[in-house]
């Protein structure tokens, strides 16, 4: 089984004007990850954070959710939760990781660069590659230069039909998982794959 | 070009117990399909729902974003809230969207039925034909037999990896869209569909 890891990234990210800077977890963010990863069999989504208050509101709506009130009333949403992880930063994360193998650690950006890893190439290597894959999403305006340089590829941009590419985080976590790990029910060569 | 429509259902939907209700709009929901609309080039989505109330906030947030504050701060968002429409129920919508020709009405469900349509065949079919396509989306626990009794077919659930199938709805959409009209970079045969 292929171990895939994800990484939301709080800090540092850009900001519209090209700024390096913190932004704000929100709730629905937590709950849709989590719930795509649940679906798609991600081992682990890290939310990284150096705010300690950001951190301890997330901690607590994951407790909220996991054992507290919240897990009596939608247990599908407590069992996605253990899906989510808070961390301080992008080393912790790392070190974390690499307990499990040297990471194949890939970047995402909504912008297109040269030589990007395709989704058919990252499929490939997922299914025959030992190592573990962490994909790094970056909020506001994207991962800043100093965070890619850590990457050994970044992915293509999603494209749909034109030229707006304003997704939001959530749909394109989901859109991407679904690209390299979800089944169609016509893709025979991947039966092989399902758990 | 072919014509997608899209309608999220507040009402009529089922409960956790199978009984009929209404559900409530949220803020978020708006924007990410919204965004998700823009990018991959569907002509509408209908909010349907028959509470005054409800369909007040939502109108009001939209000229927020669409012509208010919110459009100077953030004219992506604005431009993407165009795609939304609200209306207070599915006859309504229904009578709207045979304006642009007979519609071929797709029911989803998160549970798999008999006899689905899958997602190649949507490809194919939105490609070639001259209908109007419009994918009905259930909130809450998703469409009554009411509703799916006027579908023409369901559509296949999305399956990841395994039996957790609890996505969030707006994350669903997004992915269905991807797999029905996006593009992957590498499809050459698709390249003729391109804005």
């Amino acid at each position: 089984m292929p171990k895939v890891y994800l990484a939301i990234i709080h800090y540092p990210v850009l900001d519209k004007r090209g700024d390096t800077v913190a932004t704000s977890i929100t709730n629905l963010e937590l709950h849709d990850v989590a719930r795509s990863c649940m679906t798609f069999g991600v081992e682990l989504c890290y939310i990284v954070t150096p705010l300690p208050k950001q951190a301890g509101i997330a901690e607590k709506l994951i407790e909220h959710w996991a054992s507290g009130y919240g897990a009596l009333y939608n247990p599908d949403r407590a069992k996605a939760l253990t899906k989510i992880k808070i961390v301080g930063d992008i080393d912790e994360m790392m070190q974390e990781v690499r307990a499990a193998g040297n990471p194949f650690v890939i970047g995402t950006s909504s912008r297109q660069g040269s030589d990007t890893l395709t989704y058919e190439d990252l499929r490939r290597r997922i299914l025959k590659d030992d190592r573990p894959f962490l994909l790094l999403f970056g909020t506001g305006w994207g991962l800043p230069p100093v965070v890619t340089e850590q990457c050994e590829s970044m992915l293509m941009p999603i494209r749909g039909r034109g030229d707006y590419n304003h997704l939001s985080l959530r749909v394109a976590i989901g859109i991407i998982l679904d690209r390299i790990l979800g089944e169609r029910g016509e893709d025979h060569e991947r039966d092989d794959r399902s758990a």
